[in-house]
């Protein structure tokens, strides 16, 4: 599969272009927001697009042509205000389901957050993030769609292990950006997260054989 | 009906009140963030209770109890930021869309803005609140719901004209809060608005034609 990967200079999002660069099975272009982010990305050989969240829709499905499937990794970060938060984080996800709705492509993989489908259980420095993710998500279930709702704990920096914990609802816990990053990957084509969202944290199982078990 | 009004302090809340409580059709119990301005009210003969759109969804399904229709007219205000749009425009009307599904009410009529459907135009300084106010929309149109969106332009103190215009798309333009809060009421029970949203400005229709006509 060709894969438009929405966030490609992200933290998850640069573990998950090589991923797809190596793999034998898909292709990445990258959406980054800077003609620099994309020359970069280009210099190591990288299919790259610029396209911005902010912009329209129309912006979005440009980038997005002849691609089979999304992966939403792109968010505001925790350094920017709320203003951003309402408009990358949510209304930038909602343009991406537009666009592939639009685009007739039926694969869609987001990147959320732990327990973002359980307000009680979110954390208070973090509300007004969790409620941005909540509502994309519900969009995203919501959309014609086929889509993988990957919901990762607090995200490390530190190297991969490869072993995840998964499930519907999981306790707080971390987990390496890189696993995360692998977990998104192996979802795309595993018919065990179609249609449904996980919990994500590390753990002991194998990433293919963790979503093969959900 | 027995409607619960959320958002009875606000703008246009302060004038749905004594529509509500004048009704030979509905009684009003108004739901406000603050006890004392539901002994206010109660000072005037109003039913009220106090519960937050900060809280959980349990309290809005207190307020909500033998209440036949909920409307939506709460907002965190200009002067609030956007953590507050986030938390009372989008998070705060999901709350009172699962309370309503919750406690088995069928009918929901939600205030919203001009165009908030249409992102291409949506005024650039309110940027943030449209996309919570289009997001909240989208949950109460994918919900199981009886709704009505209302989406008024420009809101002004001036006195009401009971002269309206309505239509799925309008150019932007204005309308006095009282104008507004008196289609919200007539829109309870006109089955032409029953499951859509539609532009409100002023006009120069009666509201209950203007609503018939739809």
């Amino acid at each position: 599969m060709k894969v438009l990967l929405i966030g490609a200079n992200g933290g998850v999002g640069q573990h998950i272009v090589p991923l797809l660069q190596n793999s034998t099975e898909h292709s990445v272009r990258a959406m980054v927001r800077k003609e620099e982010q994309a020359e970069k990305l280009r210099d190591n050989g990288i299919e790259a697009v610029v396209a911005s969240l902010e912009g329209t829709v129309d912006e979005i499905i440009e980038a997005g042509k002849d691609c089979d499937a999304f992966i939403f990794s792109a968010g505001s970060g925790g350094s920017t205000g709320e203003d951003k938060t309402l408009l990358v984080d949510l209304d930038g996800a909602g343009k991406s389901i537009e666009a592939a709705e639009k685009l007739g492509i039926k694969r869609f993989v987001m990147v959320s957050a732990l327990q973002a489908h359980h307000r009680e259980n979110w954390n208070g420095n973090l509300l007004p993030y969790y409620v941005a993710k909540h509502y994309a998500d519900k969009v995203l279930e919501s959309s014609s769609l086929n889509y993988t709702i990957v919901r990762p704990g607090g995200l490390l920096n530190d190297a991969g292990t490869g072993k995840v914990k998964v499930s519907e609802n999981l306790e707080r816990g971390s987990i390496p950006r890189e696993d995360v990053a692998k977990t998104v990957v192996t979802a795309i084509t595993e018919e065990a997260t179609f249609k449904r969202g996980f919990d994500l944290v590390s753990g002991d199982q194998d990433v293919s054989e963790a979503l093969r078990s959900l």
